[in-house]
């Protein structure tokens, strides 16, 4: 590929996810980054790779026609409902929207404004949703009669330390996901529906307190939260800073996707998807990455509006052409 | 879905994988088996399920308007590759080709007859080549650096299984391919790349002699066979029919596909797919019925010529619609 054919691809936050977009273009032979976009002080960016631009986000507008993809990596609480929409208007788009239950409307959204500046964007890419989707569409296509348990960990998620860290005398904290054994092995047999919120995974947090801080009352407000930790088994463990920051910095996720089904009576198959990724961030970039190569291709080839990952051939993320891809995965 | 509006389906060849395809029909929804198509005398097959006409093979141009989408469930050494071309002139095809290194001829012919016959064929459909095929080009497409393994088993290999069943002084035998832990656990930490042939499986021979029969050289002539044993260690394990029909009676089967690889130095990533499958027939059946109804929802929006597996988007094989699969799955 030469570089004048490279697919110019735009970056849209910078911060864990958008680092992990940045990393795996450098994998990538076929795409080149050219620009970050910010709503910070540009100057007080250092990209970690690249010597592209750190553009200020309220001049996006000024690149249209210059970014083939913009790859969104903000969060899905409050960014990706306003600039999912507004940049499809203006670009072609790949994000990450994680807020299931939002997904429906967040598509219509998006698929209107994508529409309207005749762009195609991608909702929802990345492990889950996005892999785990496929795998969830893929199985229960060829096992209709069947159940699909996803289980998540062992990993840290952010949303449940972000929500440790809010509390009073919290000077700050980790929470890992862990999926329990007995889950999966039912998940595994086929008694996944049988299964409820507390028996499929345990919360392990790790909490520095500040010095005289209550920690009774600090375990007692993480055990009972309602949503994040109310209905599961928590433990809480109390650590110094400095163990924190030998211990657990790194951002390791990951998790599996189990369909046990029937073809018949007494005839069980199980599919099982499994990802054990060191860092979420920089794997999650990495599928963001690949998707934008599908997402170019189809907007060439006329498609336009919002499509999810279950739209998209897989031979679309490849770098490799169709005869090569037969050749040698098939 | 209206019984009118049901896919209609022909089986051409009613051995193990023909019964697996007419026992998957039975869970689609929006699929009818119409007829089943045989080189045998009709009179002599009993379908498992269905009181569907049983029509000589010759006789199939005269279903040309009746069948929407053939799946073909013969063989890949010797039926299909006349098979597969002949009837992509005719009907829309889904088949399971799976002699890997021919694939790329053998999809040529396809795509020129179906062409000339205005006709949508989709060739090596089923879990390897088929839904490995897909994990594997996924895995690739978002880990470029890095290395992708395919282990098969426990479970039974038919042309090894026949091989064993050649020899002289054999009166029945079955064959498993088992995956070597070792091997598994170097390809989880990105070492794939150094294993041989021998140290990803072993083979394992359950063999029933004729009385009488030469043991010893029995056994030498399996392990010594090129191509099926001479490149893996192998078990021979001489036993009674009486046992063979009491522990060997099933087809299972599976395997798993590992892909390791790097985002950025040091941050390592797995992706695994597994597949534990009580019937190997059964489950390819479920595949190319999920498969078939992809196809006819693409030939339907004037799609041409051979695909494969690579080429269809996940929501083509769900019976639900893109809006319901994104509440649900996504």
């Amino acid at each position: 590929v030469s570089e004048t054919t490279k697919t110019r691809i735009g970056i849209v936050g910078y911060g864990n996810l958008g680092r992990g977009v940045e990393t795996a273009l450098r994998n990538s032979p076929d795409q080149e980054l050219v620009a970050v976009f910010t709503r910070r002080d540009p100057a007080s960016l250092s990209l970690a790779y690249s010597g592209v631009p750190v553009v200020p986000l309220a001049d996006v507008e000024q690149w249209k026609g210059k970014v083939d993809v913009m790859i969104l990596a903000g969060g899905s609480a409050t960014d990706l409902p306003e600039q999912g929409p507004d940049l499809a208007l203006h670009f072609n788009t790949v994000d990450s929207f994680d807020t299931h239950a939002d997904i429906p409307v967040y598509f219509d959204k998006v698929n209107a404004r994508a529409r309207e500046g005749h762009h195609l964007a991608l909702i929802s890419v990345g492990w889950d949703p996005g892999m785990f989707s496929l795998q969830r569409a893929y199985a229960q296509a060829i096992l209709p009669d069947g159940d699909t348990q996803t289980f998540w960990g062992r990993g840290v998620s952010q949303g449940h330390s972000d929500a440790i860290r809010r509390i009073e005398g919290v000077e700050n904290g980790v929470q890992y996901t862990v999926p329990i054994e007995d889950a999966v092995r039912a998940a595994r047999a086929g008694l996944g529906a049988k299964l409820t919120t507390r028996d499929k995974h345990h919360r392990v947090a790790y909490v520095v307190a500040a010095p005289g801080a209550d920690l009774e009352r600090i375990e007692r407000e993480i055990k009972t939260m309602p949503k994040y930790f109310a209905d599961y088994d928590t433990t809480v463990n109390f650590i110094s800073a400095e163990e924190l920051a030998r211990d657990h910095q790194g951002m390791p996720h990951g998790g599996f996707v189990v369909h046990s089904g029937w073809s018949s009576d007494g005839t069980q198959h199980t599919i099982e998807y499994k990802l054990n990724l060191d860092s979420n961030p920089e794997f999650t970039g990495a599928v963001l990455a690949a998707y934008a190569r599908a997402l170019w291709r189809l907007w060439n080839a006329g498609e336009r509006g919002a499509k999810t990952v279950l739209d998209i051939a897989p031979a679309l993320l490849s770098p490799k052409e169709g005869a090569e891809l037969r050749a040698e995965l098939l």
